[in-house]
């Protein structure tokens, strides 16, 4: 049966890979890397320097072009769209996988388990495919959030709820409840009521160009919105994140 | 000013570490160790293994003995005994820092960000003799659970909740909010009502006694119970966790 390790490479520091990643990836032959686009070539970038710096061997890297995906979904018919999108990446791999010998990897941003499909394609080709794979989870960019405004995410006792700009926009913020927001291309913090909201946010998380602010939602809602329509038209793209939290009572 | 470094290593495994990680280690000239009594002896040979591994010159560990805490509290004194004991806690590491010279380190079990109260006692000896510190994020255990029962946590375009089993006990299980419970030393799961919950368990996540149980809730509750009475039976002690999600209408 094919081998295959699905691996967390943390959330944009080269540096953030862990030693067992570094293992996974040295057992590796061939690296499936499921295209992007151009917008994140500099991720392209950190990935590659990943490679270069921790592999001691040849390998090969297949390419994956991405379908194409419909981005305007009435909200109901989101799950259905993204789960004909899978299906279609999930067949471009299994062809991939058919066409290549050797111990596969694919190198995931951040975890795994959080808001990446990887999993769910492999699934859908190890039903149809038996495959022997393996997942090497890593630092997500939450703990990469926190790490660098060097905070706990909850008060003493309180859950934390990580949830995306969509979901953020349909429930409210509730207080007491510590939410991190990913995936939120529509600065949907702007849309949370209140006088009560504290902010942490940063962008880049890790790599060069990393910001950070950090305030009462109010009083820095603006300078977000500002400095992240600079920094994404400087860049051509914007990866950021935020942890909200509503006081108590 | 005094240089620190607060790392966290992973869950259990000493190969979770990230390159990160262990260059700040190889910053640090004291390692400050908070003592968790006997009943973990086998996680600080964890992080003795990962410093005897990773550090490639003389080093110090300075242990810092943990007071006693109250562990019957009523609910509403839990966040102030807490408190109380923090501030304990912070007196005897503000006491070890001015006792020793030199880069400072202190590990953390999964990553310093989740339920770890590390970040709380250095902000308060940091209140009174100001500190350089600097946080290195780590991967959780509620990404190595997932990582290997290889899920993801959510299905498409849902949150993650992650709570304690208090906290679980009091506000229970929404359908379509998969949650991740730590910190639960009362089988909480147990309580969850329904025939509509699965659960993906894991304990000693990453260590060589590792055990994972998963499936429909009312299945294998009783598996989970009797296999986790008898592990901690045997090792006197037991490090679990667990996601679980109830079934969308």
């Amino acid at each position: 049966m094919r081998k295959l390790y699905v691996i967390g490479i943390g959330a944009g520091d080269p540096d953030q890979v862990t030693v067992q990643a570094v293992k996974a990836m040295r057992r590796a032959e061939v690296f499936y890397v499921i295209g992007k686009g151009e917008a994140k070539r500099e991720l392209v970038e950190v990935r590659t320097a990943i490679l270069a710096e921790h592999m001691d061997r040849e390998y090969r890297v297949v390419e994956i072009a991405d379908p194409p995906r419909e981005r305007t979904v009435a909200d109901g018919q989101y799950r259905e769209v993204v789960r004909d999108w899978h299906e279609r990446r999930a067949a471009l791999l299994g062809e991939a996988f058919a066409e290549h010998d050797g111990v596969g990897a694919i190198l995931v941003w951040g975890d795994p388990s959080l808001y990446d499909s990887t999993l769910r394609m492999i699934e859908r080709v190890d039903a149809r495919t038996p495959l022997d794979y393996e997942v090497i989870p890593g630092v997500t960019s939450a703990q990469a959030l926190a790490a660098r405004h060097r905070i706990v995410l909850h008060e003493i006792g309180e859950p934390v709820h990580i949830t995306t700009g969509r979901r953020l926009r349909e429930e409210g913020l509730r207080p007491g409840v510590p939410t991190v927001v990913m995936l939120d291309g529509e600065t949907s913090f702007t849309g949370v009521p209140g006088d009560d909201v504290h902010i942490w946010w940063g962008a880049y998380l890790g790599m060069p160009d990393e910001e950070l602010i950090e305030g009462p939602l109010r009083a820095v809602e603006s300078r977000i919105l500002q400095r992240r329509n600079e920094l994404r038209e400087a860049k051509g793209w914007i990866m950021d994140i935020y942890l909200l939290r509503r006081g108590v009572g």
